[in-house]
């Protein structure tokens, strides 16, 4: 249980960090999407390992297949299948993971849980599990193009270097700098903090921030599965994910309703809102207007330090870092935001199909 | 589609603000319960309105009856039905609203959405649907009483009031003084605050931290049901909120994993950490600590000051406030907090029982 | 779990025969349908008990009263529920059924499922929870309308009476005579059948046949919620059924492919088949022609004779038939089995809006 | 939509015909299993086709791979995932398919559902499909060999040549022949019926009969999700089945109450039925007695014959037989409703956690 998502546009993930693949199946994708397997690889291409010098240098492809689901370059309506082999099974030397806990990682819990583990890597806990979402977010992303919804997501806080906020950004930059900070000036700084933190053994956090356009009026299904709860809760499932705000957020808490109110106009023949502090949407529905939140991210668990911790009997023991990790997840969490967002999106396109007679 | 929540203990709530009643179904609740009507009864009555000055002053019971489910004071394992009839419907002018959309509120979108709408005091969007949680919520908390979990939520902050860590609070002071804020110090400078607000004919936003302890270990479902993704959904699916973290939240973003990590140990046979920066969840599943989280309210969007706005028809229209409301809404907002907690925990825990053979 | 059904027009019952009320949420019915509370509460008059000499003589009007998500006469897109108090709650003796298990009744499984027991008229097993189904089919019904769709079932078997196939009769006629017989000669031998086996204090089993005509191609979602799959799913779960089969059936299962094949052929225009063992699906999918299905019901299991049983210590007891019960259940369950069809075809209906971009 | 199935132990099943590869996730298997993969394959031979001179020459060897889920030999709790890859993927000839509508197939339903269709040997229709649920099946069934619960399907019944009833059979017999029938005269019989049918260039219908014992009491949960609606539902969603009956099934309907009440008695402490009319279960949910019912399955439509049909435009056309095919598809059909059941069975046994205190 817990490894789908979605009403109608749903998917299931699965696989290991050091197992053979990893991968997912889409079940109601629309029949006669044009599926364009170039832009499901560049996407994951956005999200894979060894990028830059400030993400982790180990290296995978990534390089996906599709096994069901699309004949002749279009979605059939029956389940999208895309698995991704794991390059990197090499038996490596895990007895310290297979028999202690890391501190702030899933080992413990899942041991508690489950009574058995996949020690290797991290197993499924494993940021690895991300791609399959973004393959899948990649799909999502073609069917709301149709639409003309648009996402872009980019990294608006390091540490407690900050950007401008994002009605101030030009959202076509993101991918000109390595942090993915569309403004040149903050990225130089987040990229040195985290040069800074990475030569120092550390990691550090972040906050991606997401903005989603062209969202058609009506979506959302109150009162639970409100959109922005929806949106929450994708966010929240990625790793290393600690807070979701929307709109104004929590900075909205200090404010008074008369300032925070959008007041409606009357945009030639279209209703529109003066301010945007609700954030595109209202009573847990689009309104039209622009959809933006903040991801809060900590910073990553496995540092290059020695950490006090204890093994599966209870003793006391030094816990080692080991391997090639990323010093801040942020950079390569974009895409991943943008992907869960897309699927929440495109699940709410179809819900809304059945919302009038 | 949207009114339902929960995989195993799942609740349906129904019904408008002015209809005739509003009302739960708990499907999935175990059989042998003691179902205390007197504890239900009480919770509705911490969030029902006029309790104080600083609630709004609408009179309303909220008397609730059991319809189904509980035979000779027990569960039976079969829908337990618990309805609330609205006792204000006498028939308002609406005019104002029937017409027109007031900012901030759901009025537009429902009606792009629907095509029709019940405008009477918000229909199906006002938050007098939580009564129904709070009233579910009453029942979880029966339940997990009996594994030994506590939940308990106060008032953090309001405006850019702020109440001290939730460590350093004495939370069976909650109930001491009408904010619902356990230090008594920052209580009336919150009480002052709001009153304040109010005689400005306007509305302030605040923030509700809730805890929960003695949570058994395992409670969480990886990768997209996370413990914590679904606390995130449950809360955002309150009406007014605008933003969720848990643990470290957005603070720990500015953190270095070196001083994040909490590092295990063990007291006397049982795992535990030395800090607790994770909230209680690692790896999206309860690891024993206690689980903290904050929930941020915006401004109440009713402010009793004339708004500009557009009617159904696109031309401008002032919308002037009218009625009863509550110019701050995090009071009253406690006991819905706890109420969903307790049913997100209480689904996971009886998720929990098909995770090991 | 398990009482609700349908993944977008989808309903949850609640109820026991002796507890305040039954009634039904429906989350997902499109917004903006006539609701035409006339036709419901017929409806239920069709199910009701006292209809007539061969139904239980019972008197319960069944006059329900809707709660919420209708406004001005037209569904809102939010839950429409609907109550039907029970009137019939006196405090009679039930000490006979509290503590021994009734042959072939639900007695023995819940007691041992649940460990408590609401046994006053069988509680939540009682075929009293299908007034419900019948309230949420007439919404069903009333938005299939808008597509066309006409479902008509009627009592094919009685005992080892049989009427004539379908495409003989005139399907109009079902109300016509007590027994919801077409064919009027036949009608009056199965009441003749009922009245037989009604003095003998014994019960009679039957067969339900149902027909859905001018059904939209393409309802109905491979591979494990194929049209029929659903059908039958929906009419096991009704009280007393014992078997599905649709299209040819079990005779099917005699015949060879050559005769069995429904050939294609152009109707002006129209794709048809020429004959339609297929019973109008075909790999899970409608393809427009007629669908029908048989539903088998066993004999009542309360009869007025003196039966063995255990009690709930182990100890042999007698149990003796009591109260005013059905001799026959089919003339009563047409309009369930009518009920349960539109609920499926209504939520397929809805669910074939995401089949293409 | 619709290729998953179960609420807790969950399958997804994916894969064309002529695709890559086909497969199953499933989400939800209790951490700590033992995976048999032998047994896995096993199970599969017993389904896969050129078995026998009746059925079909096709040669596929369906050699299942585990792609997740499984450390050491154990279910570790997260999704496990079981891919076979399509061996027989040639580039035939097609065209007959591509253009025209085979009788009594799902290419028209399809077509006019999705608007596209991959007709190479029916994509996704096609009864490949049920390996990937023998695979999800096995597992099921090594789950509930750790509970004691055993479940033996066998074919009872070819065009109308019957065996005896279930309990007249030695079912450890049932592997001893071709056609799967425990009873060796009955077999013979069939095995010639089947040998004349397939030399007539035909096909021929039949059913199957299964039988789970050793069932615990308390499966099945009322009202909707009653083990025998569910146990209807997975059967009805097998390729070519055309009914489902357990019990007395239709047979009962023409019985008295009198007569089909099934008494309850002592059984050394043990309550049980001297009768099993109800089939093991009443109310909807197990009461320890064997669970028997029948599956109809209709005459393979692929003929080896000319038919006529129309094409995608409407025109008329002769469809010819190609191909390997089953002359009767029961004896492959064996292993697949005994999967389906352990299916149903797995996943209420998981359920049935959750329905006391």
């Amino acid at each position: 249980m817990g490894n789908s998502y979605g009403k109608i546009f749903r998917i299931t993930t699965f696989g290991e960090s050091h197992g053979p693949a990893i991968g997912v199946i889409i079940d109601g994708c629309p029949a006669g999407l044009e599926i364009d397997e170039a832009f499901i690889q560049a996407e994951l291409s956005r999200r894979k390992p060894g990028q830059s010098r400030i993400t982790t240098q180990r290296k995978e492809e990534d390089t996906m297949k599709i096994l069901s689901g699309v004949f002749e370059g279009k979605s059939t309506g029956v389940p999208l299948t895309i698995v991704i082999e794991n390059q990197d099974q090499r038996s490596k030397d895990y007895s310290h993971i297979a028999e202690s806990f890391r501190p702030s990682h899933a080992d413990y819990t899942y041991e508690a849980k489950y009574g058995v583990r996949d020690y290797r890597g991290g197993g499924r806990s494993s940021a690895r599990e991300t791609a399959a979402r973004v393959a899948a977010g990649a799909i999502a992303k073609l069917l709301l193009r149709k639409f003309g919804v648009d996402i872009k997501a980019y990294v608006s806080q390091v540490g407690d270097i900050k950007a401008p906020r994002f009605d101030e950004l030009d959202l076509s930059k993101v991918e000109d700098n390595i942090v993915r900070c569309p403004d040149a000036a903050t990225a130089d700084r987040m990229i040195a903090l985290i040069d800074e933190v990475r030569l120092a053994r550390d990691t550090i956090g972040g906050v991606v921030t997401c903005v989603a356009t062209n969202v058609p009026v009506g979506l959302g299904e109150p009162v639970f599965d409100k959109l922005h709860a929806e949106l929450g809760k994708a966010m929240l499932s990625i790793n290393a994910v600690k807070g979701f705000e929307y709109g104004s957020g929590f900075e909205g808490t200090k404010m008074r309703g008369s300032v925070h109110n959008d007041a409606f106009y009357n945009d030639g023949g279209r209703i529109r809102t003066k301010t945007n502090y609700s954030g595109g949407i209202q009573g847990g529905i689009s309104n039209g207007e622009p959809i933006y939140f903040n991801v809060a991210f900590k910073p990553v668990a496995t540092i290059m330090q020695d950490q006090e911790s204890v093994d599966k009997a209870g003793h006391a023991v030094t816990v080692s870092g080991k391997g090639r990790h990323d010093p801040c997840v942020v950079p390569r969490a974009v895409p991943i935001v943008e992907s869960m967002a897309a699927l929440v999106l495109a699940d709410f396109l179809l819900r809304a199909r059945s919302s009038k007679l």
